[in-house]
């Protein structure tokens, strides 16, 4: 092969960043990769604004299809995102016998086990560097570099726009609505943060992670995922005060068969290095039982960032290519007994300590109250904080538990909060021992 | 290839962990490989130590250059360690034909240009995952992750012994001498510690950095090289007033077709993720053209996490075999133009902010006659904390500047030094910007 000949379906933020890559560094690309990657056609359905890029020798066209169906072309990037049609494309585009590389977490977490099938069908390549981490090279760490390692823990901080509300509310004391206005201000957040603040898209990249780690394939829906919309300012300031920072992290813990999988604010303690990744940036913190932990730090998202980890998948895919190799490697680099259902444990028999706070009615004898429920339920208190009265608004009584089991802790909560002094829902906490 | 033959030379610390990997794992191992790793042969000339293995079905010899000679091994794992014999043995592999996986970061930083071409007429692959950051695939991630980005900057923390008698100087308050002999006794640093704490061996690991990141070959005696034993517990104390860490770092900043390269202690802001890294951890902190900051954080050192990257560049062969790889990529990812001579920015012509001690006699107008020396050449005073008064001892005036040429601040000590004021020679602290 001369050239690798490269198909770009979707030009928007990052595969204009990629077609910059390819276009204006296509000399120090080349030198990095044995051969010369010629973009070679660009499919988008808006292909009239302008990307500031020189487009000189580069077809264009509405039709994503007609790059699988081009002989010419050998690998075609997906970055439409979502499940339709990227899913159809990439397909098509395998079956077609191109090697694919997608920034599609989505796609992927719901259909990789499709996909890549297919690819291996096909004796193609699939590339998703870019798909968790943006430009942390976080999966080839954990498919190539802790290969020979058993992984015991994952967890990471894998969604910017919820590390930067949550970093800015405890940067700027304030609350969860203004840090996610600031957010969309500056481009951190979009519109519709539902995605990126309820957790989904962090379970989405989970997903990818466990397969990665574990060899299995678990559905996004199997993962259990809450966000961080209601978190409170006042929660980082109680949390800060007993020594922990909140951070939405994406939890695996192997147990035996099992693995825990969960989405969840976390409290962990201020001095932990997960707690020093700050604003839009992510990291995985992971732990094999050989290696002890190791950190992947760095930009998550962004345009330049997630292209650089397209751009490297590809030179990836040329130097294997120019040392002949006629079969691909497993994307998730396990090459028996990929197990379609793996055990996964109930986060209801997690044991840890919990943060709770109840937003309770200012008279007596609630205290009281909450504790002969919690004790009722085998939950014994660690610490408590109780707010001095203030204004008309509720009073907030904070309790810090010992050890308890998450299905007491639910069936408690069932209890107290249809109580008549409790002003609204309490709020729950978990503190994550798996980072330890 | 039915399985992968595996030759051992070298059955110490690490060897023996990856024996026990090979022999202990195997099924987990060939899992991930897509074929068998059989240990064949160990070599070392202390065949009678017990560590702990069942050796059953495995050859031992004293003789490690009969691993070379046997038809029936692929490859050579060489842990000898040190310049020679690992290099006629690495040498006489590769000659016939064998791949090799080496952690050996001396060998490769004085000879690895030799090594990589020996490697690349044989058509074989040399691993060296192990020879930098231990357990934390930072190697992988600069070759292949950042491939397609050009890395600006490079500031390593990549010596746990280092690493670990500054944190302790730290957190307990204590001097150098002190921490060393903990250091020493906990297993952390060798009976003779000079390559650790001198700055050479992360200088070996700094020039396999550098060729990784830029393709160019540098000796390590061509690096900037100052170790960490004149540092004193007054100014970590000092540092930490000013806002600032003492971190021994392996530096490489790029600026056009230069490059700047220097090991020497260096304080860096408390806050910046790099601070964080204490004990014998080790962190890379690469800033790339389009990633933006990344970092690679984990243990450097140790038995299992030093075997397990090993083991790993093993499977890493493996699933390259597998894949009917005729040819090997180039072991740095640089296909063309590797520069025999790179351009190499003197330390002379660094500017940055300096941290001055003067240890002087306590008597009235040493200040000024030392300001007045820095003025002269052109070293602005940022600011001064001056000891106060205790026993006979000498005081000590510490002086922060602004931005300086390290020129002129060297030729301003040489000037200061051998006053009479001066109780003994000054030390000095340079100040990082490249981390920011």
């Amino acid at each position: 092969m001369k050239a690798l000949q490269v198909g770009l379906a979707g030009f928007g933020t990052v595969g204009a960043g990629v077609a910059q890559i390819l276009l204006e560094e296509a000399a120090w690309v080349e030198r990095r990769t044995g051969m010369p990657l010629r973009l070679r056609c660009i499919a988008d359905l808006d292909l009239e604004r302008d990307r500031g890029l020189c487009l000189e020798g580069v077809a264009l066209t509405r039709d994503a299809h007609s790059l699988c169906r081009d002989p010419q072309i050998h690998v075609l990037i997906e970055l439409i995102g979502g499940v339709e049609p990227a899913r159809t494309l990439v397909l098509e585009a395998l079956a077609n016998g191109k090697h694919v590389i997608t920034a599609n977490k989505a796609l992927l977490a719901a259909h990789g086990g499709e996909i890549f099938q297919a690819a291996a069908s096909a004796g193609v390549h699939v590339g998703f560097e870019a798909s968790v981490g943006g430009g942390v090279p976080i999966l080839r760490c954990i498919r190539e570099g802790l290969a020979a390692d058993r992984i015991v823990s994952m967890a990471g901080i894998i969604n910017g726009t919820a590390n930067y509300i949550l970093s800015a509310m405890e940067e700027k004391g304030l609350d969860f609505p203004e840090c996610l206005r600031e957010a969309q201000a500056k481009g951190y957040a979009e519109a519709d943060p539902s995605l990126d603040i309820e957790g989904q898209d962090t379970a989405h990249k989970l997903a990818i992670l466990v397969a990665l780690a574990h060899g299995v394939q678990i559905r996004p829906e199997q993962i259990f995922t809450e966000g961080i919309q209601h978190i409170t300012g006042r929660d980082i300031r109680y949390a800060r005060e007993l020594g922990y920072c909140i951070k939405l992290l994406a939890i695996c813990v192997a147990r035996g068969q099992e693995l825990a999988v969960r989405v969840h604010p976390t409290m962990i303690p201020c001095q932990h290095m997960l707690a020093k990744v700050n604003q839009a940036f992510n990291a995985v913190y992971v732990t094999g039982v050989h290696s002890g932990p190791v950190m992947f730090y760095g930009q998550g998202a962004g345009r330049m960032p997630t292209a650089a980890a397209v751009a490297g998948d590809l030179v990836d895919l040329g130097r294997s290519i120019g040392s002949g190799c006629t079969r691909r490697p497993h994307p998730l680099g396990f090459y028996q007994d990929i197990q379609p259902r793996p055990a996964l444990r109930s986060t209801e028999d997690l044991v840890t300590n919990y943060y709770l706070r109840f937003p309770v009615a200012d008279q007596p004898g609630v205290l009281a109250r909450i504790a002969g429920v919690l004790g009722a339920h085998e939950i014994s208190i660690h610490s408590v904080i109780q707010q001095g009265r203030r204004g008309r608004g509720p009073v907030h009584v904070i309790i810090l538990t010992h050890e308890a089991l998450e299905r007491n802790v639910q069936a408690a909560l069932r209890e107290i909060n249809p109580l008549e002094v409790m002003r609204s829902p309490a709020l729950l906490v978990r503190i994550e021992h798996a980072v330890d």
